[in-house]
């Protein structure tokens, strides 16, 4: 990625140009729960729409957010997973789930709360 | 908002329902660095289109993340602001700067230490 293919010279507005829509940290989320193939994705309570999954996961792996490779034994299966720049994302996704607790609906067992521990313990 | 109006339960998800896009934060950007009007919005680097701003400041109001006013002697203009509920999203932006300077190119003078400033003072 070069600084010049951005739109401005703003982190924040650069940041959103990759993944400023409603369904690529849904992804990320997915694998840090332990999804990790297509199928897996698909199966989500947000019900992706095929076309979106797959636009998605050809760009998240051209910005170097998350990695692929085939199985040995199972070739025509994908298995995802997260860079080290996708999981540095964790802190945004814990600040947005912390946000939708604070001020929209305080949820029983936090989200944000887990996300928060899987960054202390990465 | 009602919980059910989500696509899910997932606060990340409910979260990027409402501002998972690639506009929304930038007007809450300029918010914060005093802009609040429809012709300063216009003017910023990033060349929103016309009617993607309009429909934003519609749905932000919708949400309660702003607040609009008129001014008693120049009632053409209305004069925009952050709720909490906008200023809370503070947090999420200086985590999407921070991951960027992070990953992708260090700023000389980061945003997200500005915004993090912002936030210790506010």
């Amino acid at each position: 990625m070069n600084k010049t293919d951005f739109r401005s010279c703003c982190p924040l507005s650069s940041s959103l140009e990759l993944i400023g829509d409603k369904w690529s940290l849904l992804i990320i989320r997915d694998l840090l729960m332990g999804k990790n193939t297509y199928s897996d994705f698909l199966s989500s309570p947000e019900n992706i729409a095929s076309n979106v999954l797959i636009t998605r996961l050809k760009t998240l792996k051209e910005y170097g957010i998350i990695d692929v490779r085939k199985d040995k034994d199972r070739k025509n299966i994908k298995y995802y997973s997260l860079t080290e720049m996708g999981k540095g994302l964790l802190p945004v996704m814990a600040e947005l789930a912390l946000w939708y607790e604070k001020h929209i609906y305080a949820e029983p067992e936090p989200l944000s709360q887990h996300l928060t521990n899987i960054i202390k313990n990465s």
